[in-house]
């Protein structure tokens, strides 16, 4: 039996949310407001990360936001750097920026991120956004994370009193929605078993789960017999294998077994299409958010 | 048959690291520096909280801490509080200061613990701290955990592969052991599930733990069918429950019936004398940190 009806588009879903959100900016404006405006720097010629900035700056454009991108050679120096960082924390006209991850390795990533204004750190990776979010309080929320929480929420997935396991203790995914669904919210209140490389039997912890979030970055690594009937299952994997039909060589598959896992799910995310255009959307959310108190 | 061999002596442990600290401190102090100096503000006149800041006061002097206690009227002004805090940040003569909670009714908890300067906050509340802990990054860790982490490391409690079951998901004790017990650390690296009062089968959970964390703040919640044969428990209730037969008309209870749970357990925490006085050494040592540091 094929079935189709249980799939979360995340590409349909995060198009619906830029509308609104562009909806919101079109009052904004029409009340003489400022756009909000993201600014991204990018550091260096890495072709993924050229990719992932020019893909959030066109969503900026879609939705009506400003942007500035800002360009620096690979070989910045981490004082020259820090500076630019204060110069856009002082910047008046920007809402939010981001510094785009992986940074070159004679600069500590975490120096710079530690000096970025919390109210204008729209990646919520700030240790201040972390600790809030740890916290209960209104923060900026880390883009995958609040991606989750968004489809969960939008596709009416009940989410209290449910066992969720979470493969993979990353600090950008795992451990962040580990907080997120434990915490008393309407997306939350589940019992949460986080799982890792030293879990002795995740499929025994799996089999438990009515709600599994894969962040583990491993190829179909959650397979049919470690799902139950009726799981939710999001996928935050992508990872790249070799296929020599494909147009470049390779595919984009998921930490789950897709075709697999898919008719016993009750809600699953594809790979891609699913978990992936919703981190775009949820930059978006946090930069509308830095305009509406800034 | 009774057994004692397996009852994690806190107390005991407690003054074990008291003299390490007091050892520390001689050392310091003999190479001609000044030794730790932690202040402690307590608003009004709560008698837990007096009995609290006093204890910490006399921690100090037991090993050779310097020592301020500040007291305030309970009218004292949200603002002068705010200046107290700051000038605490700015006297180069004191490492860590603590604020004693809760504070009345008037002065917002959050705003005052934000204002601590981070570097100063050897309770470990403030949010940059709390995020730091999240990402495995170098902070002051909150007493009560803290204390417990203390304890399965001088106990040489296994805790890779294990699973934790953690009841209650406070900020202070349930939601951080969740993080720190599921890190890559020596303690830590746990399958850790967090339950709380939205799960559904609390009983099925623990079954299921070889460590069980009980932090929910109601007497004897934990009982002998809830835990599997050789279990560790850290038990960190500390409630009153009425008692005729005591001096003061009642005793202190933990979240674990304790006699019935002894027998099965590999290792037991006993209430009180157990998480209880290792809170006060976490203090103790964040200071002796934050003096190194400074």
């Amino acid at each position: 039996m094929i079935r189709n009806d249980n799939i979360i588009d995340g590409k349909a879903l995060s198009n619906t949310i830029k509308e609104e959100i562009a909806a919101e900016v079109k009052v904004l404006v029409s009340h003489g407001e400022r756009a909000p405006h993201l600014a991204a720097i990018l550091v260096g010629e890495n072709p993924a990360s050229q990719s992932y900035v020019r893909s959030k700056v066109r969503s900026c454009e879609q939705v009506g936001f400003q942007s500035t991108l800002i360009q620096k050679e690979v070989d910045i120096t981490e004082a020259k750097l820090l500076e630019l960082v204060d110069q856009l924390n002082k910047n008046e006209e920007i809402d939010g920026f981001i510094v785009q991850l992986p940074l070159p390795k004679h600069i500590d990533e975490m120096k710079i991120t530690m000096a970025i204004d919390p109210s204008k750190d729209v990646d919520g990776f700030h240790p201040v956004n972390v600790g809030k979010m740890s916290l209960g309080l209104d923060c900026f929320l880390p883009a995958t994370p609040y991606g989750i929480v968004q489809m969960l929420d939008r596709y009416k997935i009940e989410t209290s009193g449910k066992h969720c396991v979470i493969v993979g203790r990353s600090n950008i995914v795992g451990t962040p929605m580990s907080i997120l669904m434990s915490r008393k919210a309407k997306v939350g209140n589940c019992t949460v078993t986080l799982t890792h490389s030293r879990t002795k039997n995740i499929k025994t912890e799996l089999l438990r789960a009515d709600i599994i979030i894969a962040a583990i970055g491993y190829p179909n690594f959650v397979t049919e017999d470690m799902v139950k009937q009726g799981a939710v299952i999001i996928d935050v994997g992508i990872n790249r294998i070799e296929d020599s039909e494909a147009k470049r060589g390779y595919r984009l598959v998921g930490d789950v077994d897709f075709e697999a896992c898919k008719n016993k799910a009750l809600y699953i995310t594809p790979v891609p299409g699913g978990v992936g255009p919703m981190t775009v959307t949820s930059l978006l959310m946090n930069t509308l958010k830095a305009r509406k108190f800034s």
